[in-house]
Formats: structure tokens, C-alpha cells, sequence
């Protein structure tokens, strides 16, 4: 998961760029970096860690131009370096070419392995990587059509920003398995300046207005003559939105596909209530994901919603643990139950989903300590069963509870009182038309709507 | 404000001092420290920042023994530097001491005049600093007698844990005007170590168990012969705890002067339902301090409870605004509205205290420009009138605007369409039987229960 | 001008490597690094500055195996960033490969053009990238036989060394224009490593036995059997070993092509002493690399030797001017004259070269102004014409004084009593047989030994 | 041994304070720091580490005023925290009161045990923290006479400079033990600067002309008003200047004492040459420090001079051996031989002092490993054998060689084929006049011209 943004035609693009950057820094932590054109040359700053340590009022003076590109990392295990922190820059015959992903490609390394095989080199463990080469090996004449050709290549999902000397563009894959918004800003002294970002939060924040979504396959460029939208790709009849920013993923205060993700998350504690009502004192959400579905199963339950369990905002990278400690802290150190409030009550505790199983027991058990006499979970969706192949970063299907156990053995596992998940049809409750037809749920049902040329023996396990 | 801890016999001191910072950061996030003592050195590391960035596996090494003070330090304007970071260490003729200091001492400018007078010389700007002068010049014999004079000197508010090379000391001021709680924790392989804290959440992270208050004018010794305790001043007939501890500077999962602080605030929220109704249709609280006492205020008049503020948590030292930008970001950067929850709604928004008006100002604004039809302000604390001396930073009394305002020429400059405090009265919906007795609320009605030599010109303006 | 190594079969490898870029600091200060393997997986670090900052205890245990290569960079203009810095590593069809160079590709532009033509794309501006392309591009079966048809395309001056998973290849330039030795060592319980290097005072440093070496047009290959050595060159019938190592660049401890580098600049302040004599009162050289030429010049002409000028060795990367200075302090920052010994005397003052002039300007204006009654400049090479493309860092020709002015108007420019060059002959002193036949001293003569496709303009110009 | 500096009445006062410490950085290079002063207030920057690292632009430009103070710092062992960097700082009755100390109080250790007894705290190791004390706790109006107080309580060598907010105060002690020299600089835009610096090659830098020494006892106070005089202390009949200014710690190009140290030092290599004939092919210097010595001793024995051991001046703070290296690298990280040169010679090999006898150990068989046939030592100093207490790190008595150990014996240790040390007589070959009334030769001869109260057993051991 990452966050992306790209400015058009704004004086001080750099600068905007970092407040998108800033808006969007739940979607990564661990590396951030902007790209900015003054319609000759590119200029790039990237480091690790937080955005608000990397970039110093200097470091954006450095940054000119009325065009630039952000991104805001999460790492997967195991490459976590300076070296694969977006955006990415190279060179080819064309000149200066740099770019922000969001997305993970599914046939990466099988692009990966034929461009090697025809002699290409790799820096970086970046999969937009194969998509410079691609670019570049293009015969194509403009910039716009050379993308259009890679884009054709690779599978998966993706919204991109791309920055050239002298042009902006952003493409987002066609079935839009990630959101991409468009906004607009007036620039003061004059004229309009295009803003493409991840998250609506993000346009909050400059004060931007939302103009609509990237739509899925469409090609937006941006150059000194304004904003043009190209669609290279056949209609398809059906989009594959990840109903996991629904979920967990974006801001409550973002609309994503078209729609509040509050309002919607809301909508899923008040149908997990009708699906799993239980008799309890207190509702009790795991925050911050939790809070939105805890208040509506308050709403729709009549149980009083109670903050009973605190966050610590200040976790860092790192937490020493004494050496002589024989359990380890683990979620006590984001976590801490208020005991007089829980002492001897029955508590729903809803959280956004159960991948491994190990912090809900926890959490249980903190609740339990706490003095709650009864614990019910409460998961504002449905079982996670499949991995996500499409920028969600979930663990094999082995380490998936769910995969592998029935709700039932979960409940015992996770030592609760009861145990209800969101159904598939509830999951849906905001789109009567069309279900599940626009939305990808793979995690939950193994149907993968874009094939995963990498791990191919995962299509083979799934219904299709 | 300020963050302290103290650990007695633990094998891990500094490791478990590190953890009950960690767990009071919200107290302080500009500098950090700790002094661990082995029995006949000193250790010691300071730092500017976060105690995650300070604090690493190498650097917790590097202060051994069984004995470690610790402070987070929430810096007053102007001495913010490395010099003024606490634990503050010196050497005299009694060997090595070191302090931490939760609090404000009211007659700190006299006494070191005189002590000035006399050729003492100040390295730093920290008001403790006079407490080790008086200790050094003390001609008692031991370390306590020495304190127990320098004590008797000082007025104002403190939570001190003093460190020497062979003891560890907490003292609370007569009046308990600042939180201090003990602890105890069982050590891995037998024996009981000691913990205070200036919040029990701490004792929490730590899984220690909280014993009790440290009792106002209290001194507790710790030493190879484990804890005894001393009470020095005579007996006060009142306390003077501070209330702002209550309304909004604890962490809601804190026990702070024998009560929970969760449960006191929801109970604010309760009264202000009952004192200030209104018809509307969603309680939304201004995120994170103003969350407990809006789900009171929701449970009591049954209108539903909204995360429709919603705060960014990654909100750094910095923030780097366009050159161009003719409006400053301020609470921008910290809070977006949730529009489509908001439109065209008549919202009860719930805000801890008012000081200058500003920031109440902007988020009107910023709710009523999301579409909210109505904005019904209502603050669970009295108007804010007279200035701090006790250790919260407040600004001076002209910059309070509700020492000069009526609470309808407040309504008017914020722009709300109502505006609700809570009464002195239902402040202590909680304490019955003392009422105000027990507690410090001169910021509310200029009752200043200790002398302020540093400012006397404020005792006569107040009723006294 | 860089400096590299490559430890080949030494337990550990990485912190040798560290060594000989200690010992190697002068050839390039701005980035260094370290790729070491441990037969399975390449590990890197790279970092701006000297290598004792870059280095560190914790750093060099996280670069395990007993493979490394290493390498110390001296940047040219504009392009001194982290990604540029060496070792330069990339995956390829093969696997992991990385390389440290020292030395220029003179069709370097032209086959990166051919390349980008055919679709490559490029992360970094260094040359040996399109050695990289060529190896990945290469049909060939090992990495040793893709390598030589790499080699085979490029021209120029080189000294490579590659790291794979499993092997490390040193390879030099069948000219021999850049230096490169063998050493070998006893490691500690058994067994040789061998060690590849710049230049020979690294091998002392470590107390490896310098070997020979590494001859021109040579490749050697060291794995788990050893290492074997291949010439996959025609013979060249003529060397072009860089002169200007012996004048300049390589340090006075080293022995370079086969000589030590102090006998030879010795030497050539005898000749200097033979073809330019003065009468004057002291020998005083420009430190540091002037005064093995300085201590020539006075035993041949018997005038004494005097350190009249103190360098200051602690000048750093920047150096803070004060504002409203009109002379800029450039040469004073690094040298003061010693005025009583200077007052009234004449001086024969000894530097190496004169590249613009305006460093001699200076130093000749602050002899006199410290009271030197005549300067007379003796250059212990001949005038620098010519600019290099085998890896030295000079100017252009337009920018080189020589190249367009007489010694009569440089030293009217400089401001010398007299001045005197080494002429061409005299420069060969140390080698009667082959005279300049085995060396290169294009920037003396024009004459440049090797094809410079990315600039052929300058071609033309030299005599050939 | 430290660098200190005082710049007044200059608008850019603290950029040439910083120039002041960049040239005097071999008088300290772990820590430094600048107080500056508008006239109203004192601004500071103090951190670990070389000048050219400490400060930039920014940071210079933080240090407004027309007044400013400096210092390097030489830590000795245990104290090494920037808590103890100087300039040290200090509020007390009389405002802001900073001060740089070059030397070493006798009675530091009496006068701070006196001042604890009288309840005085101590919040750093550094001596001049006394002085502070005793200005503080002076009776007396101006700040001059509380200086006085002060100066004439402590005993020792020190070269001060101290900063308040309306002057600058530069003290000599009246032994003149160690240097300090005035210089004065004409400001751009019209008024005349004053600068006081341990070494006049800081002034050279500068650009400003060198007035005089300040004498022995005599302070100098500079205010608007410009620049006073006094002298408070009886006249002394006899100084102490540390001839070892001149053997080892001054650099080559200063003047000290009202002499140039180069001078002095090829003197002492001609004595030497004369006190110790001995036929051989080469003289070589231990780099740097015994360069002028060997060039004087060239000279005086017509054998030639080869500077023979190259010193690597890249050494940094840190250095990593391999684990399983049984030799440490010690002096060869510094220094490496030029074989060709020594091979079959008989070398005359030129330090300025011995002190333990583990580096000359070292030296001369790095020498003979390299094929020097016969080593000969000569010393330009006399045998050091005993402490200096006036503020040169040496070891303590048991550790210096010479005093145990007769000549012969050293060079058996050594392993020399001889060994020559300059004597007491032609140490002062300079000064036929006053001979060594005028220096402290303690180091040499155990007589300590000023009373070391805090090791008063020293004094018994020696002749007085």
C-alpha cells in the first residue's frame, strides 16, 4: 500500500506535493520522496522515514518547477531501502523519466525474467521498474504512446503518476482495483493547476476541489496545454474496485470510488448488528479502524459506545523491551483497556477484520484481564481467507486463519465469547445495483478478478 | 506539563523508565531523559525530540543500575534547548543528584534573586535548578533533612524524583496539585522493585500494580533497604488538585487523584447535556481530547455520537506552508470535516476548553464550510479566565478571551449558533461530598490556593 | 581519479576492504562503499563522505563473506550523488553484480546512445552502467566470457572489479592507463587471500605482500579454486600508463607500474634543479605533493629545503566566508606562509603542475607579500595542455593556461620572477629504454593513445 | 591544550571567530563552540566534533552580535561530553557571563571542595566553572573587579576570554604560562576590530595584523569605548612560558612567545646535530611535527633530507581492526614507509619527544622492517619526565619512560642503534639572555614554577 500525488502547472508544485504527501501518510511510513520538473530538468529528494523529518523548507526549495510527482512507502518485508523508494527516476533515450506507483503488478516477474532475458538490467526491486523498460524499449513515437504500449503489457493493479521534463501523466489501471481522485486548484495570480492524488483527504488539505475519480483505464496528461483524457483501452464491463479500503485502508474522511468511506464504514457495524446482535453493555471498537463500524453498531444495537480502549499515538519505529521479559508487549504498547469502565461488563469489541488471529487474542485477553466478564467480537467484514496479490500486503494463504479454520475454531482461539463476521451480501449494503460486480473481494472469496501470472497455482485454488 | 517517573530496585531501571516515558509522551514530546544509577555513578542521557527517536538498545545500555529517573519535558516558550532538558543533574558536596520535575515552583524568580545575591550561579533555565542550590547549601546531614529544608522553601506546584548515587526520592508538593502514583512490580527472579509515575497508564504498560497516591506533602525514600515514607509539612486541611488533569491533560486511561479519568469525563459530558440541550442531530467531538465527554453528552440527550472531525495523527514539528498562500493552514493540518456526514446537519460539537478563541473560531468554520446548518458549541469546563502558575502553560490573562468576553460576545466571534460551558457547580458532579474543596480551579475562578511571589500583582486581582 | 579494491577469499573481507579504502582516502573523498558476498547474497552500503564517517563497527558486520570490493569516489562536477556513488550493483539475467571502477570510457556516450536506441534505461551517471548492459545483453555463457565481449566494446582507461554471488573478477585496460596491483595475505588459520588495489600503500596497511601488477589487457578470476588469470587481448605493443599518477595523484608511499612513486618525483626535482637553476636563498615547496620535487631540487642544487609554507590539514567540505569579505580566501584557507623565514629571501618555490594559474597566482602574491624578496616557480612536470579523458578531472582546453599561453606570459600571469617547466624529455628520466613509449602524457602533448569517441573533435586537433 | 578566541567589535564577530577556531583546530579537535553578543543578549552553538562540521551558514548566522568568543577543545580522558564543551555559559546576579579557557588550574580542586562546603553546585568537570563561582559571589561593582577577585584566588595557567552582553574580557595568568596574542582588523565601512587568539596563524587567516602578546597578568577589556588595559598583579620577575608551545603543540607557522615556532624548531634539529653527530644516508621526520627539526638537522649534518614515512591524514576519530588480527595497527594507520628509499640506509630518525616509548617502539621497527640498516634516534627535546599540570594531557609520572629509565635503557627498548636527546642547554639556544628564566621546563625538569595545590605531593618529589 502506498500513497501517490502528482501537481500540474502550479508555481509551487513541490510544496503541494508535500502537503499531499503529508495528508496521505497512513497509506506509508517508511520512505517518501518527490520528483518536480521545471520543463527541463527533474529534480528528486527521497529518504526514509516520516514526511514531515524528510522534507525541510530547504529540501523543497531545491525541488523548482511547476510539475511534481510524491510518494508515501509501506514496505513488504525485506526490501526496505533507499534504493526502492519511490518515486523512481531513470534515464532513457527519450531523457528524463520518473515515476509513483500504487499497486502491485502480477506478472512482474514474468516481465521481469523475458526483459532479462533479452539483456535488461535491474536497480531496484520496484515492480514499476519493468514499466521503464517497457517504456523504453518502445518504437512508439510520443511519450503518451510509448506508455500505452507498456500499459498494454503489464497485469495488476496500478495507479500511476508519471513525470517527464516537460509532462505530467497518470493512468490508473482498467478495472481501478485502486482509487485515484482528480482535483482542482486556482493558482493565485491565475489560471488552474490539476492535482491527481490517492486520497480526497488530500484535496481537504490544499483546499483543492474534487472535480471526480481517475476513471479505471483512463490516461490523463498533463502538459503546458492543460489536461487531456485518453482511454486506450476496450471498454470493461465490470471493475474491480479493493473493497479492502472500504475496510481498513483509507481515511474515514476520504471519498474513495465514489463514495464516503465514514458513511460506508458506519453501514457495517449497523448491518453486523442486525446479522450478530448480541445482549451486552458497552460497544468497544479496537481504534482507530474500528471506530466508524463500532458507532454504527451502537447506533443500530442501542448499546452506548464506549472508548475503552486507548491508543497510544506516539508508537515509533522501534520499542526496547526489557531483556528479562518473558511475555512480550505486543499490543500493549498501542493499546490500554480503561478497567473501571470494563470491570465486570459485557463488551462488543469490533474490529475491521482478523488476519492471523494473534492480536484479536490478545485483545480479548486484555478486554478479559480488564475485568469484562463477557467479550463478543465483532469483525466489520468477512472472513480473510486469500491472500491479495493486488497492494495489500497479506500474508500466504497458510498464515490465514480463516483459511484454515471455521469460525467457531477461531472464536476458541481467539478466546471470545462469541464471534461474528460481516456477511458478503452486507458487505454490500451501499450498492444494491450492482453487488459485487464493481468491487474486488478476493481476500474474502478467492475470486481473482485479474489473473496472478506470478503465483499461478493460486488461480488453480480458487472457485474460477 | 510534564511526564516524570522514578524505578527503585529493578535490575532494568532504565529499560522500565524508557517504557513509563513511552506511556507518558502525551505529557511531552519536545525532550527527554533518563539518570540511572548503579550504586555509586551516575548515567545519564538527554535528548531533544520524541522518546522512540531518542532512546535506542545501544543507548539504554549505556545506563546501568538498579535505579533510574525519567522526564518527558513539554517546553514554556523560549527554553527550548538541549540545556533546559530534564533528568537535571549537578554535583556538590554531598556527590551527584538529579531531578525530574513535574510542576512549577510560584516563588522560583524570588528565591533565585536571592540566591543570586548571595553569588550563586545558574546554568540553566529550569526552576528545579534552585531546588539543588538550597539542597547543596543545606547544612543538614542527610540527603533527606537537606530536601526537607529545601521543600519548606519552595512554593508551587511539584512532583519531584531526586537520584543520588545511592538513593532514589519522590516528594508531592503539600497541596497535591500535580498527580503522582506508586507502583510496584514483582522482579523476575524475587524481590519487588518501586515505581512512580506521574500517570498510572504508565504503571499499566509496565504491568506494574497501582499501590496508591503519593499523598500531597508526602516524601518517599528509596534505598537498598526498599521504601519508607516521611510527611514532613503539617497536615493540610485542604487540597488543591489540579482539575485541568481531568478535563483534559491526562490520558482518559490514567487513574489521577484516585479516579478514573474516562469515567470523569464522560460524567462532564453528561452534565453539559443536562445544562446546555439542544435540539440537533449528531454530537461530534473535537478529536482526541473532546471525545469522551461527547459520548456523555450523546448518551444523555440520546443524540448520536460522530467522528465527523477527523484528526491526522501524523502531524510533525513542522509544517511547510506554499510561499503564496494567503490563508494559514493551522487546524487544517490537524483536522478534516467529513462532509456528506455533515450537510446540511445541526451538529453539538464538543471542544475541552476554550483559551484564546482562535482554533474554536476555525473549526466552526470548518464545519459550517462542510455544509453543517447549525454549530452548537459546548465545552465541558468553565470559561477559561485566569492564567496557570502550577505548571500548565496558559497564556496571560489578556490573551484569555474569556477574562474580558461575555459568553455570548464569545458565541459571536467563534461564530457559533450556541454556545454551552459547564458549570462550577456540575464540574464536581464526581466529588459530592468535598465539592471544590479537594481541588485547584483558579484558571476558572481566579481562587489561587498557593501564593504566586513570582506574579503578586495577579493575587490582587483575584477575589482573595 | 578514484580509488577501488577487491578482497577475494578472506574471512573478513569486508572490513579489509575498509582498510584499503582507508589507506586510499586521497584518491577520492566524496562517497565510498563496500559490496561483499558471501557466496549466496550480494551486501552493499554506500554513503557521502569520508570512510571513516561511513564506516562503522555495526556497518561492517552487516556486510559479511569473504568477497568484498570497495571503492572511494572523487566526483566530478554536477554529478555528486548518493546514486552515483560505487559500488555500482544491479540484477541481471545472471544474477547480482556489482563493480567498482577507476578510470574514463571514452565511447561511454556513444554506446550509451546505442543502447537507449535499443531501449535501455538508465539509474545513475556513471560509466561503468553501460558495462553492465553489455554483460546482461551478452549471449555468452559465464560471467567471464560475457565480460570480455563487454570489454571488447569499450574503450578508454579502466580498472575494474566485479562481485557476483559466487566470483570476483579484476580486469585492466590493455594499455594499463590506470594502476592496479595484486597482493596477497596469510590469512589467520590457513589459507591465502588475495587483494586487488590502486595502489600499493593499501597492501601495506594490511601487510598483504605485494605480488606484481595486474598486468594490461589482464582479467583474473578469483573463486573457491583460486585464482586463475586470462588475456583475452592481442598484445598491444605499447603501454600508456598515466604519467600524471607519478606527478600528481598517487602517494609518495606507493609504488605505481612498477615504481615507487617518492624516488621518482625526487627525480624529478633533480632534473628540474639541472634544466631550470637559480640562484636563491631556500627550496620551498607546495605541500604536500610538492615536496618530494622540492627535496630533489635542493639536493641537486644544494640550495636548502624549507617547509615555508604550513598547510592546514584540517580543511573541511565547506568553509563559511564572512559577508562582506572582498578578496575571497581560497588558497589561504590551506596554506600560510612562514614570514620570518621568507622576509627578504629568494625563493624557489616547487609545484607540481599549473593547471589555470590562478592557484599559482595566489601562492606566488603570498610568498611576496610574506616578504620574499623573488619567486622563482619550478613545475615538476611539463605544461599542462591538454585535457584528460582516461579519469583525471581537468578542465577544458579553453580553461588550461598552458594551452593557449607562453611560459613568458604564465609566468607574467602568475607573477613569478622566473618559471621553469620539466621539460618532456627530462620527465623520463627514470626510464632511458622506452622513453615515453610506455606512458600516457596527452595532457602534456596532445598525443592521445586511445580513441576518444565522445569527444572526436579533439582528435583533430592533436598532432595525430 | 585548547584554542580559544575573542573577536570584538566587528560586525560579523562570530564568522571570524570561526576562521579563528578553523585555524587553530590542531589545538583541539573533539568539540567547539562559539557565544556571541548583540549588546543585549548571548547566543550559543557548542557541539562534538571538528569546526567545519560543527557549524554552517545557518548556524553562524544564529550567532548575531559584534562581540564573540570561541574555543576548541582537547578533552582529556573521561570528561568527553558536550555537557564540558566550552565556551561554558553562566547566568548570575551580574546578567550572562561565557567563557573559553586555554590551560589548567593548580588549585581547581581545593577551590571547588572550598566552594561545595559553602553549598555551591557544580553542573559541569571544567575548571574555569570556579572562576565562575567566585565572580559570582564577588562583592565587588564592575565585572572587571569581580575578575579581579577571581583571578587572584586561582593559581595555574590560563589564557581566558570571557563574554558578557556589553563587553569582552580577554586574562593572562601572571606567569604567561601559556600564549595569547592581540591582533587588530580594520572593519569594511570604517572602526578597527580586535581579535585575541592562542596562535597568530588564526590571525594570519584573518587577515588581521598581529599588535603584540597579551602580557603575562594583564587583562584587556573591550566595550564600546574600545580597548583598556590593566594590570592588577605585582610584577613578576620571572615568567613560565611552556617551552613545549615550541617543541610539539604550536603550529610551524605561528608565533609564540614573541618568536616563530619554525625557527625554533629547525634551531633545535641543528643543536641537535651538533650535540648528536652520527654518520648516515638520510634524515627522516616523523611526520608532522618533527619536520622542521630533521630539516635543521640536514642542514647542520649536510646528510640529506627524505621525508621517508608518509603520514595518511585522513585518520579519523574511529578506526576498525579485523577481530582476528593479532597485531593492533596502531602507528601504522598514520604513518607507512617508503621501502625503496630505506632499504640498506642508515637513517637519522627525527621525533620532537618521547613519552612512553610505545610509538618510537613502533617507529623504529617499522623502519628497520622496511630495510633501514642502522635507525638513529634523536629527540628535539630533553627526556620528558614528569607531568605537566598547567594543561599539556601528559600520563602520569610511572608512565613516562624517561623517569625511570636511563637513555641507554630507553634504547634497548626503542630498539635504536642509538639515541640522542637535545639538551636542557641547547633548548634554549635562542634565548642566550635569559636562558630558561623565562620558560616552564617542568616536563624536563621537574621545577614547578607555580604550586600544584591539587597533587601538592609532586612538589616534594621535585628539587625545590
Amino acid at each position: 500500500m502506498c500513497g501517490i500525488v502528482g501537481i500540474a502547472n502550479h508555481p509551487e508544485a513541490s510544496n503541494l506535493a508535500y502537503l499531499c504527501l503529508y495528508a496521505q501518510q497512513h497509506r506509508g511510513q517508511e520512505s517518501g520522496g518527490i520528483v518536480s520538473s521545471d520543463g527541463t530538468t527533474l529534480y528528486q529528494h527521497r529518504a526514509m522515514g516520516h514526511i514531515s523529518d524528510i522534507f525541510t523548507r530547504d529540501v523543497i526549495a531545491k525541488l523548482p518547477g511547476h510539475n511534481a510527482i510524491g510518494h508515501v512507502r509501506y514496505s513488504t518485508s525485506g526490501a526496505s531501502t533507499l534504493k526502492n523508494a519511490y518515486p523512481f527516476v531513470v534515464n532513457y533515450s527519450g531523457g528524463w523519466l520518473a515515476v509513483s506507483h500504487n499497486g502491485n503488478l502480477t506478472n512482474y516477474r514474468k516481465l521481469r525474467k523475458e526483459l532479462e532475458k533479452e539483456g535488461s538490467i535491474f536497480n531496484a526491486s520496484v515492480d514499476s521498474e519493468v514499466v521503464m523498460h517497457l517504456v523504453a524499449k518502445s518504437r512508439e513515437g510520443t511519450l503518451e504512446d510509448k506508455l500505452i504500449g507498456a500499459l498494454k503489457k503489464i497485469k495488476g493493479s496500478y495507479c500511476f503518476v508519471f513525470i517527464s521534463e516537460d509532462k505530467m501523466i497518470a493512468a490508473r489501471d482498467p478495472k481501478g482495483i485502486r482509487p485515484l481522485a482528480l482535483g482542482e486548484l486556482q493558482v493565485n495570480g491565475g489560471g488552474m493547476a490539476h492535482v491527481v492524488v490517492s486520497e480526497t483527504c488530500a484535496l481537504d488539505l490544499l483546499g483543492a476541489k474534487f472535480i471526480r475519480e481517475v476513471e479505471p483505464g483512463e490516461i490523463l496528461i498533463f502538459d503546458s496545454c492543460g489536461m487531456r483524457s485518453i482511454k486506450p483501452f476496450e471498454k470493461e464491463t465490470k471493475r474491480a474496485q479493493c473493497i479492502f479500503e472500504y475496510i481498513y485502508f483509507a481515511r474515514p474522511d476520504s471519498n474513495i470510488f465514489g463514495r464516503d468511506v465514514y458513511t460506508i464504514r458506519t453501514g457495517f457495524g449497523r448491518q453486523l448488528a442486525r446479522e450478530h446482535p448480541v445482549e451486552a453493555d458497552m460497544v468497544v471498537p479496537v481504534p482507530d479502524s474500528g471506530v466508524p463500524a463500532a458507532i454504527g453498531y451502537s447506533e443500530e444495537s442501542g448499546i452506548p459506545f464506549q472508548m475503552a480502549l486507548i491508543r497510544n499515538h506516539y508508537v515509533g519505529r522501534t520499542f526496547i523491551e526489557p531483556k528479562k521479559e518473558i511475555r512480550h508487549f505486543g499490543v500493549k504498547v498501542k493499546l490500554n483497556p480503561i478497567r473501571e469502565l470494563l470491570k465486570g461488563k459485557r463488551v462488543v469489541c469490533i474490529d475491521d477484520s482478523i488476519v492471523r488471529g494473534t492480536t484479536s487474542l490478545k485483545i480479548v485477553k486484555m478486554l478479559k484481564d480488564a475485568g469484562a466478564k463477557e467479550v463478543h467480537m465483532r469483525i466489520s467484514s468477512p472472513p480473510t481467507s486469500w491472500p491479495c496479490f493486488y497492494g495489500i500486503d497479506t500474508p500466504t494463504r497458510e498464515e490465514l486463519i480463516a483459511s484454515s479454520h471455521t469460525i467457531e475454531e477461531i472464536r476458541k482461539y481467539i478466546g471470545a465469547d462469541s464471534l461474528g463476521y460481516l456477511s458478503k451480501e452486507a458487505l454490500y449494503w451501499f450498492e444494491k445495483v450492482n453487488g459485487n460486480e464493481w468491487f474486488c473481494d478476493a481476500c474474502f472469496t478467492g475470486d481473482y478478478p485479474v489473473d496472478v501470472d506470478d503465483a499461478p497455482e493460486i488461480m488453480k485454488l480458487t472457485k474460477k
